[in-house]
């Protein structure tokens, strides 16, 4: 899909995945080491009652599957920025998750082949709980931009 | 620090590091595998003009240093939200990031002995560039909460 393809309303799904809690551990270990990703000890004695997903991590795999959904690839230039994240529910070791993505705004450039596409992305578990919430702001570029 | 530490205004500086070509197109491979992550040649004829950094990565590697300042880790929680992130310049390899937070608001819980710290954050290159910039809701314990 091009800029021009993108319409206020439009829904998409992607495929789910799970992550292992060496996964978990393995991530976290390098940018959030904190007791509740990576020591499950600490972490059965923490308010999560056992190792959860860093948040970050969460986002990343989200956006990695929102990738696997081949909405945005063709046509992305990145992104500028992205709103109101809200981590709802802790991600453990095996939960399923699944990424809904639903156009919110559409706005060309007014002086290149390109535009900004804002969408609402709803992660979903394997009980059909939202575990994370955010917008992202991409900018993608019109067929005739190559 | 425990939730009690943290006053409006309070600010902290983390220590700088660098991401490599090799650390950024690994991290891409798995969480963000656009062309200009990813493939050198690609990103070299992209806008970006080469390999720049996932935008979630160096979120990601700012948090880590975060928690290299030792600020928030006592007391941590976790965080229910981020806001406003801002990809304002590309972080390239080699690119020699670090972080400043400043304290924005100080909340406690009615209920629990916590709250909510809210910190704005900037993150900043070699060049004294500010190359993204977001806020973090993080739920800091009360000493008095073991």
């Amino acid at each position: 899909m091009f800029f021009e393809d993108f319409e206020v309303g439009f829904q998409f799904t992607t495929p789910t995945r799970s992550l292992s809690e060496a996964e978990i551990m393995e991530y976290a270990r390098v940018y959030d080491p904190q007791p509740f990703h990576i020591d499950p000890g600490a972490a059965a004695r923490s308010i999560y009652g056992g190792i959860i997903a860093s948040g970050l991590q969460t986002c990343a795999v989200a956006f990695a599957q929102t990738l696997k959904a081949n909405v945005l690839n063709e046509s992305s230039l990145g992104s500028p920025g992205m709103d109101k994240i809200r981590w709802l529910k802790p991600v453990r070791p095996g939960d399923e998750i699944g990424v809904t993505g639903t156009v919110r705004e559409v706005t060309p450039s007014a002086t290149r082949p390109r535009g900004r596409v804002v969408i609402d992305y709803e992660v979903t578990n394997q009980a059909g709980e939202v575990v994370l919430s955010y917008s992202i702001t991409h900018m993608q570029r019109r067929r005739s931009e190559k």
